[in-house]
């Protein structure tokens, strides 16, 4: 079974690969839109618990690939990727002509473009498409999707879109693109969540109620998105939020790598690289990304 | 004549010292909501517009502060702000009991101190008053102010606060808290047009449409404030918004001596004030602080 999963429904089986918080949110949300899904991942737990949820579990991304009419790829970097797609009982073993490739991790734009030149061999489309929003949105079918590829591979992917993302950017013909969106995303990113974390711990250090810093901040002209929403839990003495502190060290060094192959200087998010570097090297790389505050709360000699 | 300024307009005599673009706009958000403004600044051409638009100039502090029941010290430091209370000339010379002194620029927190207990020993009051909002906000009364002081400061200003003020944030009575949290919300200000410039300047040697970059930015967790306000003009090929580059060399050399002093660190902060220290030793120092961009599109080969 193959071709374009449609809105009419003529073919409903999609493959995710990938059942971490984010792939297992949008599994989640395409089995509530009535998709049949198989799902793959290579942690026995995430199995597991997609089973135990009464998902269907393929034990290879190449089963996950069998007469799917399209296959969201929710791993974590371009290594990951390549696995999946051209690996050891990768799709590429299964994957029938038309199929579309929905592409999620944040990798390097030259590697999505690579990507979508070899599942071309195959007449099957590559969707550029990285994702944002949490788990708890993907669960919901609320994502967002910053997306780029051909008109074929839109139109192919038009109906699990749907299911889970609230917005989709369509951003060109060209595979790449969509990638470095998200790369200039990733950048702002990461470097408001550092500063927040520099600017709370100066004003802890400057002896300031940082629950009022919070409020003053959050309607002033220092404010970020990444501020408002990961100093809240700060400000709790929580640092669990957002994805893990290991994500922004993959997607600031993607940062560096390109900017230094493009002669673009990069000063502000290599500062920002460092600071997650440190956070990873001081044992909190699977801790929350505001865990950086809890760095500098050690560094500045305060209590965390 | 000295006194507080009150609601039953008592008193109405304000003395305004500093006509630049923030302190010009405060004296006419005074004169228009029935102040009687003597307006003060070193710069004859600031003077020239102030008296052109019907105001009265002093030619000193001291002459402003004739009579007046408050102060409203619009200058740019704190060695200005030094010289403006207690240099020839300067206020205290003819500074009457019981009158405000508002001071705006930001400052190193210790430096508040200090002045209001200069001031209190004349029995003055002194409130820590730094601002933002911009000059055409200033004009309107519409500006954020992050204030501390004792409750006679506050009582005493308070006339004065809503004419100039849509916000005034009240952070406790310590003179120097206003000052800490102007610090933090500069220390984000600042590092945040830095990495705006940085993520766009990348986004255009990554080939992108910058426009199509700010609009999907401004609807993702990598936005800010500053991103959203400063880089809609830098897409419109325009530099010149906000405040001047050197304001940012102050700002961010402020935060630096400061956390210097406490023993905190800002790595982030500090590469942001090298960006905004290269930048005016190309020649941008007082051009808008968006021409951080117009650096980054320099060093990156790319036309600003």
């Amino acid at each position: 079974m193959s071709g374009a999963v449609d809105a009419a429904g003529t073919s409903r089986r999609v493959g995710v690969i990938g059942l971490g918080s984010m792939g297992y949110g949008i599994a989640t949300a395409l089995r509530a839109a009535g998709f049949d899904v198989a799902g793959c991942d290579v942690l026995q737990a995430n199995r597991d618990r997609f089973a135990a949820d009464g998902g269907r579990v393929a034990n290879t991304p190449a089963e996950a690939a069998e007469g799917a009419a399209a296959i969201v790829s929710v791993v974590v970097n371009h290594e990951q990727t390549e696995k999946v797609l051209f690996g050891d009982a990768g799709c590429s073993a299964t994957l029938a002509p038309n199929t579309v490739v929905i592409s999620c991790a944040t990798i390097p734009p030259r590697r999505a473009d690579a990507f979508a030149a070899r599942l071309a061999e195959r007449s099957c489309a590559y969707l550029d498409a990285p994702i944002s929003g949490g788990a708890a949105r993907a669960a919901r079918g609320e994502l967002t999707i910053m997306a780029s590829g051909s008109d074929e591979a839109f139109a192919n992917a038009a109906s699990v879109l749907d299911a889970i993302a609230a917005r989709v950017f369509r951003l060109g013909s060209e595979p790449g693109t969509g990638s470095s969106f998200k790369l200039v995303n990733q950048l702002l990113a990461g470097v408001h969540i550092a500063a927040a974390s520099e600017a709370l711990m100066l004003a802890k250090k400057l002896g300031l109620d940082i629950r009022q810093v919070y409020d003053v901040i959050t309607e002033s002209a220092g404010n970020s998105w990444m501020f408002q929403d990961r100093m809240a839990h700060v400000v709790d003495g929580g640092f669990d939020s957002g994805s893990a502190v290991g994500i922004f060290v993959k997607d600031l060094g993607i940062v560096a790598d390109v900017s230094r192959d493009l002669r673009a200087a990069t000063p502000i998010a290599s500062s920002a690289l460092q600071m997650f570097l440190m956070t990873a090297a001081a044992g909190l790389e699977s801790e929350g990304d505001a865990s950086v505050a809890r760095l500098y709360a050690r560094v500045d000699g305060l209590e965390p």
